[in-house]
């Protein structure tokens, strides 16, 4: 099983952490965005979007979509709920993440961390703050009420909101105004299985 | 189970298919996003993100997100596939939707069809349509290949791309450039107890 990314994505690190907690052997393959590794005509015949993570399964079947991935590969394990409605709960969240969280913080991290917060994007960053704040408060609404985001239990909801909060801090955001998200957080990071992003 | 949504946005007519197509008894309630409808105190403790579509059941329970809402609704029916891997295709789609596919061709439309592309957006407006046949594209090379999104058989990730795709050309959006999406719509159109937007 290999799995192509770079690590410094917040995409891609939820992956390498599902792996880490679950004890899931696999081979990772650095592929550098800015250097254009994915959009290689070998990349995009794996996946057409040209976009990492990117699972590749030992008979050559692809998979992409970071959420997708940590769903397939939590199936039976403890971090994806049978129940009809909890698993829809994850779902639930992990769409959020992708409309409602990753396009303010994720894009706002990326312009200060990565290209240096240069003057032609200053606006556009400064345009995040607003609705990443907003996805941070409702997840601390949640986090108040339950000690994961979908409950009692660690899941993949977990797992693939990590990512990018945990890095929040890099895109500009203050998270010592979110009580229960720093510390759901600090939980996640003292599994004994953990893995950090660096 | 009451669903909360305005059928002229693609994210709650794709919950109205589904229900159409399997049969789901449902009452519909009406909210108008433009009026404020999902910024009420009430509406906000169903849904503290503050979007619809929403679906509540019987017992008060809320799941807010479309393409989780279809999952929930179509498990156990021919729509969901139970197969890991099929099943994680179907969420691969349904998250390429909500990233690369709903930001441009959805909000295109929003600012042709119910703001009249005022002066001041036009520029966004013109900024969607390079992402926007990007996942036009993407679409085109999967049904050229496979008569649905994921292979042989309609899913819910289906009824998810359906749902824009289907009033792509409201955003600008010329549909004759991609006749095997131009196809699947028609297929997809023809199913028995299909239901419009309108």
């Amino acid at each position: 099983m290999k799995i192509y990314g770079d690590i410094r994505s917040g995409n891609c690190y939820k992956i390498k952490l599902l792996c880490a907690l679950l004890g899931i052997g696999h081979q990772w393959i650095h592929v550098d965005i800015l250097a254009g590794g994915t959009s290689s005509s070998d990349f995009l015949n794996k996946n057409p979007n040209g976009k990492i993570p990117l699972l590749e399964l030992d008979d050559g079947r692809c998979l992409s979509e970071s959420n997708a991935i940590l769903n397939y590969l939590a199936a039976g394990s403890d971090l994806l709920p049978e129940d009809p409605f909890e698993l829809a709960k994850v779902q639930q969240w992990q769409f959020f993440e992708q409309y409602s969280h990753e396009p303010y913080i994720a894009v706002a991290r990326f312009i200060a961390r990565y290209l240096g917060l240069p003057e032609e994007r200053r606006q556009e960053y400064e345009s995040k703050q607003a609705g990443g704040h907003k996805a941070l408060a409702v997840m601390e609404q949640q986090l108040t009420a339950t000690p994961y985001l979908t409950g009692d239990k660690l899941t993949t909801a977990d797992i693939c909101l990590y990512g990018y909060t945990h890095v929040a801090d890099e895109g500009g955001f203050d998270l010592s105004q979110y009580p229960a998200v720093t510390a759901w957080l600090e939980k996640i990071a003292s599994h004994p299985n953990y893995t950090g992003m660096a």
